[in-house]
């Protein structure tokens, strides 16, 4: 006998049955972008590798600064001139200066850089200096960055601009990444037809395919659509077969009647073992997981929205575990302008729009008939209301996961 | 005399000097993920298009349901069965049921379905009935997700999953998407090498250029990379005249140099107008952005971390406008762990990781001399200090934008 299980359970359980299995692969810089990390990156140099200016001025030593003012300048001999680009070929003389660009090189013996903006060049190859400095002031250490065997990014870290920016810097322009996870995606149900046909008597569109495909694709793996399956119980196992031979994990989708739903767990007992049948969450209570061998096989619900938010709720954090991929989801706090009743025992999950009003951000709770998938087009979240909760009155705060673009 | 403007001011600069030109292109559904939709989307047809049950069980008249019990069960001839993906050929019977699987068509004349789980097949033709039906209960009523005109997107989206899912339910295959601009991306600055070549004494890898290729490129732009130019004018003109002849809006970037700046000032004056040079933002002072004709020129900060933050508050939304695309961004509420002190008259932005403790959010602001890239790539988000904010106390909530994967 199989229980229900909480949305908590389901995803220990998933930590507990599952291992990364990803291996890795080294891309280039240009290709790591959303990428999740293989490997703990450490620098392997210095950067910046020599003592850098960060103002237009003159490299100084502080100390000869210290009390100068507009009335009584400090007035130091221009020793010479560090060009952008080019290294710093003398050791700057004490109570001497140097002329430094932005970005340029301080020579050894300066500690300091006087903006230009408080120097007068007296033309006679002298410098006046108006202000003074602090040792360290305006300039960059060498070292200061980043220094050999500091580690800049940690694996499974999905990979942002400012970490390919990062990269850059270090000059790690092959990058280890794990390899992009195949997930097969198998429709079924004997109602279901390609979204480019018209559906006769009986018949619907096959929603769940291309919506899994792009949220899968969006999500950093491969996808391989084995098409729209018939009711039938050995062309179903043969699919799965060929679908668990080629993949990572494959998602059974579409088929809602309960001959589909009872050959799916017939065939993931078959094959493996099942490890649950039903999720206490609305929508998307007939949900099943299963493997093959090492292999996730789960079977979604076949409405849209239920499939849609138990891919994302369940399917995601367990393609993240076989990736090693570390990615927190954060959520945005909003108050809700309805109230939403009791979930009798269920958790449950709503779609919502955000709106802005008076520098407040609120939920607008989407009711449709059943949660219909064009209910969920319009929305920019969604919720989940707890199992234990008994209902939220009007204003109550919720945690919004944001979906526009995902 | 350009005076240096506000963040704000230079938003609603941008939206008042910039207009969408981007146009449309047709797309098919597996390619509409994450593009800009470039018109309204309306159904042509009923979804569903039939009467369809939601669960297994019989489809009946709710009257004839009315009163009945475990005890006293309704009894109704089962008049016939309807097949998953077939239509009801035929309308059913008053006082008659008739067995409907999940999804299936409910014939005419029956106004709700009875689950099964409350039915007893007597197996002499009749079915007894031991709970009354609500009309329209378990079913889903012909247009109830959408009907013929019923706008389900709106111009400007950015395409979820979920929406590609809504699209598929309405046959819409062809999805009309703002096509992608093409933003030239050319770095300035003798000190500049390629992030492969191992920097000479005075210089430092490109940064900005892999860094802005991976943000625009998620962003859903094309980038073409000039190269890196040399400081000199001449040549830095005819790269941004190439640039601008052949991209929708053009970034300048890596050169720190005082006579980069001004040249880049000078080159765009020569091509059309300078809108300003300089926001009040820390890091980011030194932003430049003109316009040659409608297209946009924005001179980057060399700076990386001042580069990467001018990008992303100013430079996404500039290209959000001229894609004609509406995606708010949310942030995240979190409290501070330690006290930011004032700004002086600046907006400033702060790099910070966030961390989970106790059940509250908070963000660890991370400071690094100077903000260098590497204290960026261990960054989960950022967020803004307003520049009339003279400070803020350890535990006081920020708002953060989160950037990983982005």
């Amino acid at each position: 006998m199989l229980y229900v299980k909480t949305p908590e359970e389901v995803l220990a359980l998933i930590e507990c049955e599952f291992e990364p299995v990803a291996s890795a692969e080294p891309v280039s810089l240009g290709a790591a972008m959303g990428r999740v990390l293989a490997e703990d990156i450490a620098a392997e140099e210095c950067v910046p590798d020599f003592n850098r200016s960060t103002v237009d001025g003159y490299a100084v030593r502080a100390r000869d600064t210290f009390g100068c003012t507009d009335a009584i300048p400090a007035i130091l001999p221009l020793q010479g001139e560090v060009l952008m680009g080019e290294g710093a070929d003398f050791r700057l003389n004490p109570e001497e200066c140097a002329a430094v660009p932005t970005g340029g090189a301080v020579p050894d013996g300066a500690d300091s850089v006087v903006m230009v903006e408080y120097t007068e060049d007296y033309g006679d190859g002298t410098i006046g200096i108006s202000k003074s400095v602090a040792p360290g002031q305006n300039m960059i250490f060498r070292g200061d960055d980043v220094f050999p065997g500091k580690v800049i990014l940690r694996k499974g870290r999905v990979l942002s601009s400012q970490d390919i920016g990062a990269l850059a810097a270090i000059g790690r322009v092959q990058v280890p990444v794990v390899k992009k996870l195949t997930v097969g995606v198998i429709s079924t149900g004997d109602e279901l037809v390609e979204p480019e046909k018209a559906p006769g008597p009986g018949q619907v569109r096959d929603v769940n395919s291309p919506m899994l495909e792009a949220m899968l694709g969006a999500f950093g793996v491969n996808v391989i659509h084995y098409g729209i399956v018939i009711d039938e119980e050995a062309l179903l196992t043969e699919t799965v077969h060929k679908a668990v031979s080629e993949c990572d994990a494959v998602l059974l989708s579409g088929g809602s009647s309960v001959g589909v739903k009872d050959a799916a767990c017939r065939i993931i007992e078959s094959m493996g073992s099942l490890l649950f049948h039903g999720i206490a969450i609305k929508p998307g209570k007939p949900t099943i997981l299963g493997k093959a061998g090492c292999k996730p096989l789960v079977g979604l619900p076949g409405h849209p929205v239920a499939a849609y938010f138990i891919t994302k709720l369940f399917v995601l954090p367990l393609l993240s575990r076989l990736m090693g991929r570390k990615q927190e989801i954060y959520t945005v706090t909003a108050k809700i302008t309805e109230s939403i009743s009791a979930n009798h025992g269920r958790a449950q999950v709503h779609c919502c729009r955000l709106e802005r009003r008076d520098g407040l951000l609120w939920a607008v709770p989407i009711r449709g008939k059943s949660g219909l998938i064009t209910t969920l087009a319009g929305a920019e979240g969604y919720f989940v209301i707890d199992r234990d909760c008994e209902g939220l009155p009007q204003g109550a705060e919720v945690q919004v996961t944001v979906t526009t673009g995902a």
